[in-house]
C-alpha cells in the first residue's frame, strides 16, 4: 500500500482504459431471479444473497473497470451480518485488483472522525481479515462540519496511502437548497470546492493529483466545467450518470486534457441492467450478460465522447 | 411504539426530571481499568469490552436520565463485531427504559436514505433480535443534500413513531466555515433551521413538538436563543456541554418556557468522569461512582440554572 492513492487510481484508469466506477448498491428488492429474496427471507439468507450478488458483480466487472463503489447503507441496513457481507465483498474486490471506494458519506469531528477513518481505511480495518488485502482504498465524506470534520479523515488517508472524496455538489435535485445558496459572491458548493482544494494541496502524488477528491454530480455540466478549471489536481467522483440523467457529453468537462482526473459512477443502470428495456432487447433475461453489456456500452460512450478516449 | 416520538421524549424528561442525554462514545483508549484493552487485544476481546462498558454505563445512568446517544463510529470501527455490540447495547438501553438516539449523521437520497432509516429505525431494525425492544428511537442526519436527503428518513420516522435530529449548527470551532456563510441575508445554518421547521411541521405530536428535531451546539448560546424563538416545536439536541465549553448558562436558552424542548448532551465528561480531577477528588479512582456523580452534578446544574428546574 506504499503507492499514493491518486497514483494508484490513475494507473488503474490507464490500465483498464476506463473511467467507470461501478456502484454496488445491493438492493434486495431489485435483485435478478438468481439472487431473489422475499419479504419472508430471514436475515442470514438475505445477507448471504447480498454477498453472492456482490461477488458475482465483482467477477463480471473486474476486467472492465478500474474501481467499484460500495453503498454502505444497503449493507449496514442488515446490521452486523450486513457488515460481514460488506467486508467479504471488499476483500473479493481487492483480490480482483479493483480500487475500492466506500460510499458512506461519514462526517464527525476529532477522535470520532478518526475512528471512522481507522475503521474503514486504516489500522482497525487491517484487523478485519487474516489476508493482507481486505482494505478499502477510499471513502466519501460530507463537509458540513468544516475542516474539523474532514482533516481527521485526511490525516488517516495520508498516513495510510488512502483517499477521500468530499461531497461538493451532489447530483440530486434538492442539492440546490443549501449548496447553491450564494454567500460572499459564490455558491456554497464553490466555498466547499475551494476548501477541498486547500485540504488537497498537502496530499498531492506524483501524477499531480491529490488523495483528496470531490464528489460532483453529472447533472450539473456547467459546474463540472467551472470546478475542473478551478481546482486542478482534485479527482472528481461523478455520480448521476444514466438513471439520473447524466451522459457522456454532460460529464466530458470533468476530465482534464490528458483524459484523467474523473471517475464516472453508475450504479443501478449497470448492476440492474437486466431491467433496462434496451439492454433486454439485446440479451434477453440474462442478468450476467446484461451487466456486462451495460458496462461495455458505458465504457464505449466515455471513450468515444470524452478526453479519456486518448488514454 | 404507538406513541409519538416527541411525546415519549417529553414524558421521559418529565418522569426523570432530567434533560441530560448521556453520550456513549466507547473509546477503548480511555476505558477505566476494569475494561482495559491494549494495542494487542484482539478484535473479539475489544468488542466484548465495548459491550461490557456500554452495559455498565446503561445500568449506572438509566435511573438518572431520559435518554442515551450512541456514537456509531466507535462501534462501526470494529466492523460486524462492533455492530453486534451496538445492537446489544441498544437492546439493554431499551430494556432499561431509556430513549435511544443513534448518532451516525447519515445522509443520502431516495432508496439509499430509506435503507439507512429502515436499518436503524424501522422494519429492518426489528429483525435484529428475538425480543420486541431492540429498536432505536431516533437518529442524527446531516442536511447537506437538502430535502431529498432528509425526507426519506422523516417518512420512515413518521411511519414508525421514531424521531430524527438534523444537524443545524454543530458545536465544533470550524462549523463556521460553511454554516455561518451568509446568503440572502441569513447564515446557512439558519436556512437549514428554517427548512427543518418545514420538515417538522407535518410530524407534530400532542405536546406540540415534532418528531423532527435539530442539533445545535452548546457553544453558540446566542444562536440557541435565536433558534429557540424562530423554530418553536422543534426539539434541540445540544452537544458541546462540559469538555467543549458549554455550561448551564449557555444552554439555558435552548429550553422553552415550560422547561421542555431541549436535550443537553455530554459524553466524555460523563462516561470518562474518572479522568476529571475535580471528580477524582470526590470519589478517588472509582469509575462507577465518578460517572454517577458527574451525571448527578450535571442534572443539578440544569435544574438549578435553566427553566427545566420547574418540571
Amino acid at each position: 500500500m506504499a503507492t499514493h492513492f491518486a497514483d494508484r487510481l490513475n494507473a488503474a484508469v490507464v490500465a483498464k482504459r476506463s473511467a467507470v466506477v461501478v456502484g454496488i448498491d445491493p438492493r434486495p428488492d431489485r435483485f435478478p431471479s438468481a439472487f431473489a429474496v422475499s419479504e419472508c427471507t430471514d436475515r442470514a439468507a438475505i445477507t448471504a444473497q447480498i454477498d453472492a450478488f456482490g461477488s458475482e458483480l465483482i467477477r463480471i466487472v473486474a476486467p472492465k473497470v478500474p474501481a467499484v463503489k460500495f453503498q454502505l447503507a444497503f449493507y449496514e441496513a442488515f446490521g452486523s451480518e450486513g457488515l460481514r457481507a460488506l467486508w467479504k465483498n471488499v476483500d473479493e474486490a481487492k483480490r480482483a485488483g479493483l480500487v475500492v471506494i466506500l460510499d458512506g458519506k461519514r462526517n464527525d469531528i476529532g477522535s470520532t472522525a478518526e475512528a471512522y477513518a481507522q475503521g474503514y481505511l486504516g489500522r482497525l480495518a487491517r484487523g478485519r481479515s487474516a489476508g493482507p488485502v481486505a482494505e478499502a482504498d477510499a471513502m466519501t465524506v460530507n463537509p458540513y462540519l468544516g475542516s474539523d470534520g474532514v482533516l481527521p479523515f485526511s490525516k488517516v488517508a495520508g498516513e495510510q496511502g488512502k483517499g477521500l472524496f468530499v461531497l461538493v455538489r451532489t447530483s440530486n435535485p434538492s442539492s440546490a437548497e443549501f449548496q447553491e445558496l450564494v454567500a460572499e459572491g459564490k455558491p456554497v458548493y464553490r466555498h466547499v470546492a475551494d476548501q477541498v482544494a486547500r485540504w488537497a494541496e498537502p496530499l498531492r502524488g506524483e501524477s499531480g493529483y491529490s488523495a483528496i477528491g470531490a464528489v460532483i454530480g453529472a447533472t450539473y455540466p456547467d459546474q463540472l466545467l467551472e470546478l475542473r478549471q478551478a481546482i486542478p489536481g482534485v479527482f472528481f467522483l461523478v455520480p448521476g450518470y444514466g438513471a439520473q440523467g447524466g451522459h457522456a457529453e454532460t460529464v466530458a468537462s470533468a476530465f482534464d486534457e490528458q483524459g484523467l482526473g474523473a471517475l464516472i459512477n453508475s450504479s443501478r443502470d449497470l448492476i440492474f441492467a437486466h431491467q433496462r428495456p434496451e439492454i433486454q432487447r439485446e440479451v434477453g433475461d440474462d442478468w450476467h450478460a446484461a451487466v456486462s453489456l451495460a458496462v461495455d456500452l458505458m465504457n464505449a460512450e466515455l471513450r468515444d465522447r470524452t478526453a479519456m478516449g486518448q488514454l
